[in-house]
């Protein structure tokens, strides 16, 4: 496998000479029945409708190229055989296989990474096995009663994706059960979670895959003094998923412990025990297999050379030809659909965290913009927000929206003539094309110029498979586009630096509320800050 | 009052010649204990912290320029006073006045547009007495039984607001009280939270100024079928908030009626009735005076000439140092506080909505960048997700963070020798510094390039006054910046070519569910699309 850079490309440098010059929109007929038929595609449940991005023949077949000689299909493949995907090359580095795809390789006689699959395996069936025991009343409360609440505890990639799960798929939620999330190292994310709880009632999940993170750790003694006021026992309310080995792998701590494994990064875990416990509990486990088995369909369909036939690859695609060829810096993800109100907020994680990088695999500085910002809001919520900045600003934002042709509860209503499903789905098609073919208007500030590119992914229904989907899906652009860039997708130093910070300010403020006087030594930016900011932290 | 365009100006020429060369916060010594002591200003309870953007003395001169030539504070005053400000000249347009810091002007005798202050204590005063009927059981349910829950109908700056300030004082709950809303067309919006609610305790507050906007009526009708089928007269339960003369201004189908008006733009609206009959259910009539009080601090204090001495204008001019001359394209407003998880939502509308425009106030196109993407999520959450591209990707983000001392409920826990509090804001201070220092590696991949612009907005703690305070600053903030780019950010033009073509595929998809085929005339790009999209919405 080579890993070129990406200005070094021969794919790139073509691309380049059609760039100044790219399809116009508003063009009168461009956006032919012909264009929309020839600009789609369909995978695992969803289509892809992108004849509205600024694109035509002649700049797939570059892209297709692009993909071809960055061997993306190849080392998507390596990736999920096993290889260490996640290293720099030269410098120490966490030299690491990545393979979350294995959390679903569970379907077939030969997966792609067996030891793996069969880690998956033994989880899943310690899950199954434990949600057994809540059903038929083996694991009960000191009353006898059954448990009807589950509390994450967790932060970044251990709250953000399962979270984004659980509030897209509650409409599926057993009878009687319901789930919370406490992420902050904010006092006050705890204090307002537990203020409505029963917590005899309720069943806590830490979650760390390094059994180190801060807010996580402090949250959890935070919930612990709240049972232990209350006169309960711990240890028979909390559970824990962390790395084998880790200093939270201690099960008499805990009522029941699950495992993650180092060759499976946070932000990437959604689909392993750091989502799969707590969505369990809240569906059932049927349903986490139908969103195992949504997540393994689109991992096999990404491992299609021809991009036109794979998805995820042409999604990474056409974002880098916007934002590497088209200079645009930002993309907005636009759910039709109020169940997938955080999802937005976990493809930012999962995206800037894995693309935010300005270092090559080599170690070398990139020459070339890395992941772009990314953010989001639910449709039609937005039309009544930012749209009018997508629409008349002097940013060009990318879009890609995400609809379904009907609701989750069905519960809908006409009113004027149609139902609401059909008032939302009309509505995300109305932007689509507006945000493409703007309008003239004698009136300057009814002028719209269009151009504004954009792609919708449209699915029958927002189900446990169709989000599996989803979730592969974007993972899968995610980490097409780092081996594009040349960049490793799978680490995160970019986090040190503040943690360094933090402790050092941190024992300062320590000091300071000790001693009523700052440190001895000499003056640094930390101190010179926290005397600005007067800080104690002290009630 | 002279309206010059934004490159026009005299100081935007001397900011550009030194914007090549941006004051390097990397350099040793240059984040001294001097410098952190002078750029920095206090207002209304809370200190801004500017030693970390990438600007000097002769930078500020520069934007001090900026602001007199611009005659911003000039243009606060007078949109204070009453002056039509929405408006392009030679064009139709709103032509409205702009009011919103009246809603608040209700605490001096001679207030700077009389008129629509005495409107506002009108409709206090009537929100005084409907809380006054439910506390002393005037108003309650068939029963004879309280209300314990408002739903609040709406969507924009209906919706947004409202909810960014209920989630934020939530810990100022009165007993028993709790609010909840519905937004989105999405009918599985209203179904997922109407699931959870016993309808026979609960008031619903609708709030729509125009009386007129499709997914509020749409959600009124779905609540008012709901109320129905469970044998309760919708009537008793819902209220109205909405203008004078709207088709909503009809009290016989109303609980009770509040209004707004038409010099209130909804993304300015959370003050008036629009955020402050439900805000009112949820802490009592006392505490939106608090927060009022907090936004009239702030309304007084933009009208300072200094910007060394006016919070609002010196964020506003710095935010156009970062991104007219320092070519940033977006802002992340990161808030060290979970009760802030929806204020940057809010931003994200008031913000884009009011500056995301390409034509001046005179109708012509501008030639320099109006409003940036803004966007952002608590820390520390955020620092486990996108913060690695804050500090080691390829697009530079100028950060605003917004800290607190204390927290609101005191529920905290000393673990390893500091409070939760203590961590969190210990971590804010941190990023800050990380940010704008970086950091020298041998290591490549661990090298911080820093001089990443941020700010840092400090107060006591999140309270009724505070939030208001912090509301109105970031408000004035967004005018002072339109003001500055010679645009209207009081209108909305940008929202209409979507609605147009909502309603014209909405009733292609009408026609062809009743029909099974698609209308008679000619192909369109509505028509083609949704050919390809194959969508009916029925379920």
């Amino acid at each position: 496998m080579h890993f070129k850079d990406f200005s070094d490309l021969a794919a790139v440098d073509q691309l380049q000479q059609v760039a100044g010059t790219p399809c116009d929109l508003t063009r009168p007929g461009l956006l032919s029945a012909d264009r929309f038929a020839d600009y789609r595609m369909s995978s695992c449940g969803f289509e892809l409708l992108y004849a509205t991005q600024r694109l035509d023949d002649v700049v797939l077949d570059g892209l297709q190229a692009l993909a071809d000689e960055a061997e993306l299909v190849d080392k998507f493949c390596a990736m999920k055989q096993g290889a260490v995907m996640n290293r720099i090359e030269g410098y120490e580095s966490e030299e690491r296989r990545v393979l979350h795809t294995a959390c679903r390789d569970i379907f077939r006689e030969q997966p792609g990474y067996p030891e793996a699959a069969a880690q998956a395996r033994q989880q899943l069936a310690a899950l199954q096995s434990f949600l057994q025991d809540l059903e038929d009343g083996t694991i009960v409360n000191h009353k006898g009663e059954s448990f009807t609440t589950m509390v994450q505890v967790g932060i970044g990639g251990s709250d953000l994706g399962p979270r984004a799960l659980c509030l897209a798929l509650t409409a599926y939620a057993r009878p009687n059960r319901a789930v919370r999330f406490i992420a902050n190292v904010d006092p006050d994310d705890a204090a307002a979670v537990l203020a409505g709880l029963d917590l005899s009632r309720t069943l806590v999940n830490v979650v760390s895959k390094s059994g180190t993170t801060l807010e996580t750790l402090t949250n959890e003694q935070l919930v612990r003094t709240a049972y232990e006021k209350a006169g309960l026992d711990p240890a028979s309310h909390i559970l824990a998923v962390t790395g084998e080995g880790s200093p939270m792998d201690d099960p008499e701590r805990y009522l029941a412990s699950f495992y993650m494994y180092d060759y499976i990064g946070g932000r990437y875990s959604a689909t392993s025990m750091v989502g799969a416990v707590t969505l369990g509990f809240l569906l059932g486990y049927d349903r986490i297999l139908d969103l195992l088995a949504g997540a393994h369909a689109m991992d096999q369909a990404a491992e299609e050379r021809d991009i036109r036939n794979n998805m995820p690859l042409m999604m990474a695609l056409t974002g880098i030809w916007n934002h590497n060829f088209l200079g645009l810096p930002t993309l907005a993800v636009l759910p039709y659909s109020q169940a997938l109100i955080r999802f937005p907020a976990h493809l930012q994680q999962c995206d800037m965290e894995s693309n935010g990088k300005f270092m090559t695999r080599q170690g070398n500085p990139v020459r070339w913009q890395t992941g772009p910002v990314v953010w989001g809001e639910p449709g039609t919520n937005g039309q009544h927000a930012f749209y009018q900045l997508l629409h008349q600003g002097t940013e060009i934002v990318p879009a890609e929206f995400i609809g379904f042709r009907h609701s989750q509860y069905g519960h809908d209503l006409e009113v004027e003539g149609s139902t609401s499903q059909q008032k939302l789905i009309a509505n995300m098609l109305a932007q689509s094309l507006a945000l493409a073919l703007g309008r003239s208007h004698e009136n300057p500030n009814r002028y719209f110029p269009g151009n504004r590119p954009n792609s919708i992914l449209l699915a029958d229904r927002l189900t446990p498979y169709s989000m599996g989907a989803l979730l592969a899906l974007y993972e899968h652009r995610i980490v097409f586009q780092g081996f594009c860039w040349n960049i490793n997708s799978f680490d995160q130093e970019g986090v040190q630096l503040g943690k360094v910070l933090a402790t050092r300010i941190l024992a300062e403020i320590i000091h300071q509320d000790r001693n009523g006087e700052v440190t001895s030594a000499n003056d640094s930016p930390e101190k010179d800050l926290l005397r600005q900011a007067a800080v104690s932290g002290r009630e």
